[in-house]
């Protein structure tokens, strides 16, 4: 047993162990305090934006960032944007099991939300993209992406237009060359810093036993009782660790996937790492079909029951899926009014 | 020489005739004052809506046609919305030369913008498509567009979606089966019929001459004096009537259509319909790069040379193409504030 799976093993021990503790006589009001507290103890309400010392936010960039995040004209076929994946009006995922780039190119995995996304410990499944800047910056010249093929050809393009040119100047005013992949992709990761989504569950860990309902905070109880929040934990609910998928049994015994994904492995070559994956964030899960790194599974019950079986070796019983569902649905939150308002983006004049 | 050709021909002589006529020794005052009765007319400013008797823009029908129209999920292989080709970040336009449907199928011609496009005599290049309502039909089973076989198949995807079929029915309260793909086309007609934007040139027409600046009332002038306006006038400065794209001289003489489209001898396969197309409209043609049925044209310039020597047989200059290009930029209008806020979907329950 390596030391990764030790460290899973006790840390779902002490959760159980913590589990079995709150299980003592509480109950109404009291249960409901206990219940409260243990969520703070686990969980934290979202902040205002994903702040970044190395990126500031400022509403120069942000406005930008949002014109960029649009901007399909610096692709290879004039055909991706940003956008295209994580479009708002589908919560900032594409619904496709895995994300169709440049030229019919399909994607190694599944699009991940953008939405609460910029601070976790580093984006993409595998973790192969150490910031939300770094996302943006990488994927312009991703193959299955938008697919250019050296940094410069987009800088040219960006050029091309003179409101571009005027807004670069604008949010990097410090700099002699604003207009430059790193700035773009400064600005489209100053855009996702504020695509925070507040939920009825901040609600409720601000201290509105009412902002969720009974069958919610049973399922966050089971959640808790169960091992899930062991990985599933903080702000967003994931994001801030990598984990085996398949701890107790292979993935793809019980999901749909095809093909086998070696996840971490292909970044550190270090066989621990096989099927290693970052731990998703669930906020919003609910919008965000469908699920795991291939998409392979399309219902968000069955997703729960094969975590349950691969993850913690557990059945967990239909009544226990639609509690931990019902809790899940508590992470919809609302999307940024201004991130719904699509910007109109220059011409060439 | 054809009846058309005739007719076309004697179009252009008498708006030269009358172009001559205004030649008088009007100046200043006087001169804007003519020009702006001429303008008057052949244009008019653009309506409030663009109304149909047979389809009435109600509210909850723009409500639930502006969520169809970002619908993705209904396309054969769920990466096609009518947003996808008519985005509204580009004018309701895509960039592109011909826009890319379905599993990365070429459509046949250049993308059209939605924008103003619901009075048109009919949809489409070719006029294969009687109305915004008939476009959104057939663009479902449109092998390159939505790529889906059946009508069926489109309504079943739109009935597992709770809060699509309540919307249907409030939008449609006679229908007994109000998930039907004819509503789903009316939905999305009645949003396009609000897709109006009032432009600088709108103003003009209205009485406010000081809407339109000199260079582009010389364009404006230099406009209806060279014979554009013979096909280019109305509301939407075109789309009320079919031409052939090449009156004097084949346009592959001077585009670069690799390809020759036959246009409506492809509908009709009448012989005096080969090379014939719909006139375009004009409006926010500053912001719909490439230009032509194909997009064969970066430049709205090129547009502009291109169309004087194949359609009048004339020879524009420097100076005459760059007054053209300012009065047509005095076209570009503002989107529907509304159009612009992007409506979240909703998930499978």
């Amino acid at each position: 047993m390596n030391i990764r799976v030790l460290r899973y093993a006790v840390s779902i021990v002490l959760a159980i162990f913590v589990a079995a503790l709150s299980f003592g006589p509480a109950t109404g009001a009291d249960a409901d305090k206990e219940l409260l507290q243990r969520a703070c103890g686990i969980f934290k309400a979202l902040p205002k934006a994903m702040e970044s010392d190395q990126n500031p936010v400022t509403p120069a960039k942000v406005k930008l960032g949002k014109m960029l995040f649009y901007e399909s004209r610096i692709s290879i076929d004039g055909t991706v944007s940003c956008a295209k994946c994580h479009p708002m009006s589908l919560y900032a995922a594409d619904g496709l099991r895995k994300s169709i780039g440049n030229n019919c190119k399909v994607n190694p995995r599944n699009a991940p939300t953008l939405l609460n996304a910029a601070d976790q410990i580093s984006e993409h499944w595998i973790g192969n993209r150490t910031s939300v800047e770094d996302q943006a910056k990488q994927s312009v010249i991703g193959p299955p992406a938008f697919g250019m093929v050296k940094y410069e050809d987009v800088e040219k393009r960006l050029k091309e237009y003179a409101e571009y040119v005027s807004m670069f100047k604008e949010a990097f005013p410090a700099d002699k060359q604003s207009v430059t992949v790193d700035n773009f992709a400064k600005a489209i990761g100053a855009f996702e810093r504020t695509l925070v989504t507040p939920a009825a569950f901040d609600e409720y860990l601000r201290g509105d036993g009412k902002a969720i309902d009974q069958d919610q905070k049973t399922g966050l109880k089971t959640f808790m009782d169960m091992g899930c929040a062991g990985c599933h934990s903080g702000a967003f609910v994931g994001g801030q660790m990598y984990q085996k998928f398949g701890i107790v049994e292979p993935y793809w015994k019980y999901t749909k996937s095809g093909q086998i994904d070696e996840g971490r492995f292909a970044v550190s070559k270090v066989e621990a790492d096989k099927y290693v994956f970052k731990v998703p964030i669930l906020r919003n899960v609910e919008k965000t079909p469908p699920y795991f790194h291939d998409g392979s599974v399309d219902k968000l019950e069955d997703a729960v029951i094969i975590m349950g079986k691969v993850q913690l070796g557990r059945d967990i019983t239909g009544q226990q899926t639609s509690a931990i569902v019902a809790f899940l649905k508590s992470l919809t939150g609302k999307i940024p009014d201004d991130a719904l308002i699509i910007p109109v983006l220059p011409s060439i004049e």
